[in-house]
Parts: structure tokens; sequence; C-alpha cells
């Protein structure tokens, strides 16, 4: 998506230890603007797949799925990071390791809102290793659910998690793969 | 607000300790078309305010900051509530106590994206004592920026947040405002 990897080209800072800091228009202050554009196209690559439910992960999902969620009619749904006590106990829960953040964590969604008749569309702002969209798979497949597939804004074309998850046949389209940063120059490649 | 009093009134279920679950259409499963209303109602609101950002708090305002913000044709900032290596140390931060989940946390925001000309709109999905808006105001000062009101979908009338931050002189504006709940019947009051 050109809006996207000119926007990523002109604001996106590469960091030490392959980071790609977007906090200016995506997880940190958000466009809302671009998350529209990006909505409609997400609604456009599924636009055959029956999908009646988008699930993303807090924190920096939300945003983008719930813009999205606007172009599907269709409720989003977020798994959450901790227990709380204002979720009843009966969870799908599984663990995910973030590649951000350096750490493990627990992450759950109320049985109540993934069930076996629901057609999910997984919505995520980074696909780096994969961990947390595996994570959100096996949730979806714990409730016996239907992955529609896969819509992420970017892809690190050189980590193995967009690969791995079209291997196993799951429609994955990212809005843009960047396939290689250079830290010294800060420059940013795509894959076209 | 009658619609979202309506869908309290349907789908909030009452549990002890004052709790009140709405996680199947604002803060876990969350009703998009709902949140639109809401956003076009809060513009109504705040419509002679020259509100130029909006600031929420992960994770449960980002949803209902983000559709919103379509109204105002603003950029969406949410308060992060741990360090991250992917924010730089030049951070706004606060110490809030969470009603909800019983624990004190930090929350944080890039000084990049809080300036001393912005013109902020505080969302968030509840308000009981003010804490978490208490900490939202705060980081806002703490950048020199104004405040210009503050939305909320759900207050807790019985509590003193709401009524704290109008005697301080803030525009607040909570689109349900929960006056008793009944944790026998299951019943809610509404204030007029």
């Amino acid at each position: 998506m050109e809006l996207l990897e000119k926007r990523i080209q002109s604001d996106g800072i590469v960091k030490k230890g392959s980071v790609l800091k977007v906090d200016n228009f995506l997880n940190h202050q958000m466009d809302i603007a671009l998350f529209n554009e990006m909505g409609k196209e997400f609604k456009r690559l599924f636009k055959d797949r029956p999908i009646n439910k988008i699930l993303t992960i807090e924190a920096s999902g939300i945003g983008i799925a719930c813009v999205a969620a606007q172009y599907f009619q269709a409720p989003v749904v977020f798994a959450k990071k901790a227990q709380s006590i204002n979720i009843d106990g009966d969870v799908y829960s599984t663990r995910i390791e973030s590649f951000t953040h350096k750490r493990v964590y627990d992450v759950m969604v109320s049985k109540k809102y993934l069930r076996p008749e629901d057609h999910i569309l997984i919505l995520d702002d980074f696909l780096a290793n994969g961990c947390a969209v595996n994570g959100l798979i096996e949730l979806i497949e714990s409730a016996g659910a239907t992955v529609e597939g896969i819509g992420i804004a970017i892809e690190k074309g050189w980590q193995i998690g967009g690969k791995t998850l079209r291997e196993k046949g799951y429609q994955v389209e990212s809005l843009a793969i960047v396939e290689r940063m250079d830290e010294q120059t800060g420059e940013i490649f795509f894959r076209n």
C-alpha cells in the first residue's frame, strides 16, 4: 500500500536491533485518516471472506482494528494481556513472547466472544516472528472458530512470521513489507 | 445518551463490588456501530472546543477514541502503561491507581506527542474515582498543553471522579451516568 510505505519512509525511524519506530502515526500517536485508508484496503483484500468478527491484541492493534471494522460491519474483540477482575474466569488463554518488549506474557479472550460459528479476521500493527499472530490463532482454534485471514500493517520481511503463516495456508496480507533496513543510513527498503 | 443507556440496561451485568461488566460491547468485544454513534455525540457536545488531539489510555479507551477521532479530524495519542524499549526515554509520566485492577501502574506519553500548543480532548470508557483522568490531566499539564474537555462513555455517579473534575471547572461529558446499581436484582439506574 503506497500511502503507508510513503509514510513509513517519511516518518519511520530505524533504531538499533532491527527496531522500526512508527510511533508518530501507528502505535502511540495514531493517524486516524491513514487508519481509514488501511481499513478500506483490508476490506478490498479480504472482500471474498465471510468475516463476522475481528480479533486483535492490546494495545497497538486496537485502533487499527476498530477503524477497519467499520468496513466489515463487524465487532472487534481484543485479546487481553493480563488477568483482570472484570473478566470472568471462563477464558481461552495462551502465552505470547513479545519481540518488542523482550518478555513473555499471557493473553486471553472470554469464551463468550469466540464461538465455533465465528469467521475471524486477525488484525495487528506488526508481524515479525509471528508470536502474537500464532497466539491469536491458537485462541481461535481453541474456540473451534475459523481463521479467515490475517491483516497486518507492517511486516518485517526478513523475519520468519509471514513466511511460516503463508506456508501453513493462511491468507496473510501485509500493507507494507519491509525487506531490509539500514541502521547506519536509516534507509528502509520495501518488498515489491 | 439513550442508545448507550439502553445497551447498558440490556447487556450490562452488575457484579459484586460495584463492578459493571460491559465487556460484550464496550471494553473486550467492541460494537463499532455504537462507537460511531458515541463519537458523533462527543463531537456534538464538544463542537465549540478547538480540539486538535485526543488523548486516551490503553487499552479500553483506544477503540472509543479512534472511532470518535474521525468526527474531530484529530489524531489519537494513547498513554502507555509500562516502559517499552520502543519508546524514547523522553516521556511525561505519572502514576495511576486502577479501580478495576486494584493496582498502581506508571503511564507515560512521549514528549513528542504532547506539545504546549495542543488543545486536547480526553476520552475514556469509564470514570469512577477519576484516577485515570487525573493522571492524563497531569501529563497534559506537564506538557503545558490545554485540556479542552473530558468525554466518558460510562460514569459511576456515586463515585467522586466526575464531581471533583466538574468542580475544578473541566467540561466533563459522560454519555451515561449510572446513579445506582442493585447487586441483588441486577437493576441499573441512570441519572437524568
